[in-house]
């Protein structure tokens, strides 16, 4: 099966966006029961741990799913850095009451095992950020049955994608939440609204289209098929979801977010990164460009944000969330996609309407 | 007649946007007469050119058109401030053969005279941009019969607009070519994407909304009406219009962009604007927030502008175009438009089928 055919057979094209901290197994299987497609977010997990979640998705379902990982670099700084990186966020930490970390042997998990369990587990689609595969890593997921789908913040990521063999592309718009996936040019060169990513990596490439980023509803779902794109992924919208981890500070942050809350950050991890502004974010605004890269100043903030997190702080924690945060509901996930759905069939009725020149209802 | 009626009743819900420099009589005449809605850019004209041009235009269409004025801060900056912008551009205007311009007496046309001219010409609409009017300048369009829209690029502005008593809201996305119309926050906290910003502001204001930034063809504008939008305003996808005054040089530069072409720059004119990334926006990129705000900047940069596309060099001219740039075509006016309500029905059918489970074509 083609990836164009498995999208347009999904009974809702409606894929759940994989979400280092948010997604759970639970979530996923609930999308993909009711019609969407589930994916786990794999990015800081073992090689072991991708296998096993792997199995167990396969043996719940007889429905598609997606397995994402992220492409972080071997990281292996300088000790001064790490120091820097360390002093910067001492008052942090002391804030907080939270230990200085020790210094850690390794700042992410090793992507070429994460990788080889993925292949070894064979899920029906993997997707890939922050980086691009090569040929022969397309190819090898390939042999394993396994469809590829790169995301892209540019057309010339898109292209980058389609020559390195990819099934799709996921082009991730300017409002998604969360990390950044640009990987070809810096951050001002990568960011492109979802209205036009969309249409401009469509004629592009030749490839199915997901889009990602601002849609939060039924409306913004046949909004991204009216566009041409084949499906639509979907994360913040999830992350009050019953089944989503989002802990209880960050639920809470996310419904009392004022109007146009969000905003790129590079200060939490080292990759620039979209979320509800707080005070970490506006303090450490002005040295954001000298943190160290992701992933080590991901690896070094984190117990800064768990233990923000234990103290009901939200003011400290990493609060990722899209431009369209404030539409976001709770519910089950699987209630939420059907709903969605048929605010799409709605909104897609009400765009005949208007184009046809029949009245209202 | 209120303006959601209006916007309903058009034929075709297309606003062709007030492009300063690009916009012509002779095309907002083409796109009212295809069913459309034409617009007069009147920011930089003077009150007896605005009343002589929407006479003109009334006498002309027996449909629905527009005005817009850019609400430019009244300037008196210190002659310091001046010399020194001056001596930034001096190399510029020196490579160009350019005359450093005199000291000008006005920076921009007085605003309040512009907007006397508007009430007394009382065109069917007229739309605001850079800043917000009071509630005593809108009663007065309101008492001329003219409804009123404001630009607004985050929730908050839109909110600001519907308190001023404003008819409607055109919502800028971060997609959109030229000048941000961002007026409450600074530039970081005023770039909402075009999916986001739509639904958004639906969501915040009561309102009819305009949806603008990254809409290039009818799949953008069935986009757009499935987000909600009561209709669009596109503006690249009208520079390469015929009727359009976009000259040989900016028309060239578009049509030879790259992939992912336009950033934002504050170099040109003291406000930031998106365009084609050229020489001038790349070596004054470290500097541009040390320009004189505008219209000042704008101003003095004027003669460079000019002499630059005498001279046919893409590289130290102002190329406003919005992010899907890549998709602008050329032909008329009024056949552009009927082509892309043509393209919005199919796109519109599309996304019936798909949401109601039948197969495609």
């Amino acid at each position: 099966m083609n990836l164009r055919t498995l999208l347009a057979d999904l009974p809702i094209p409606i894929l759940q966006a994989p979400m280092v901290g948010a997604t759970t197994a639970g979530i996923a299987l609930a999308v993909s029961r009711a019609g969407g497609m589930g994916w786990l977010a794999a990015g800081a997990m073992a090689a072991a741990d991708i296998e096993a979640e792997v199995a167990a998705l396969k043996a719940a379902l007889d429905a598609p799913f997606g397995v994402n990982l992220l492409m972080a670099p071997k990281a292996a700084p300088e000790r001064w850095e790490v120091d820097a990186a360390l002093a910067r966020l001492a008052p942090w930490y002391e804030e907080l009451g939270a230990a200085r970390p020790a210094l850690p042997n390794q700042y992410a998990p090793d992507f070429d095992s994460q990788l080889e369990a993925v292949i070894r587990s064979a899920p029906p689609v993997a997707s890939f950020t922050f980086d691009i595969l090569t040929r022969d890593q397309v190819d090898a997921l390939h042999g394993a049955g396994t469809l590829v789908i790169g995301t892209a913040a540019t057309v010339a990521e898109a292209r980058a994608w389609a020559q390195a063999g990819a099934d799709g592309v996921c082009a991730q718009g300017f409002e998604a939440g969360g990390h950044r996936g640009n990987f070809l040019a810096g951050i001002e060169g990568s960011l492109v609204g979802t209205m036009a990513l969309v249409t401009t990596i469509r004629e592009a490439v030749d490839l199915p289209v997901i889009a990602a980023g601002g849609i939060m509803d039924g409306r913004g779902v046949a909004a991204a098929l009216a566009l041409g794109a084949d499906a639509v992924q979907m994360g913040t919208a999830f992350l009050l979801a019953d089944e989503a981890a989002t802990g209880a500070t960050w639920r809470g942050a996310l419904a009392a977010a004022a109007d146009d809350p969000t905003r790129l950050t590079r200060a939490f991890t080292g990759r620039y990164a979209r979320g509800v502004e707080n005070r970490f974010m506006r303090e450490m605004h002005d040295v954001q460009e000298d943190v160290p890269a992701y992933p080590v100043q991901n690896r070094l903030t984190q117990p800064l944000r768990a233990a923000a997190d234990r103290a009901g702080d939200p003011e400290m924690m990493s609060l990722w969330a899209g431009q369209g945060v404030k539409l976001a509901r709770p519910g089950p996930a699987g209630e939420l996609i059907r709903r969605w759905w048929d605010e799409a069939r709605t909104a897609g009725d009400a765009v005949v309407r208007r184009t046809r020149g029949e009245e209202g209802p």
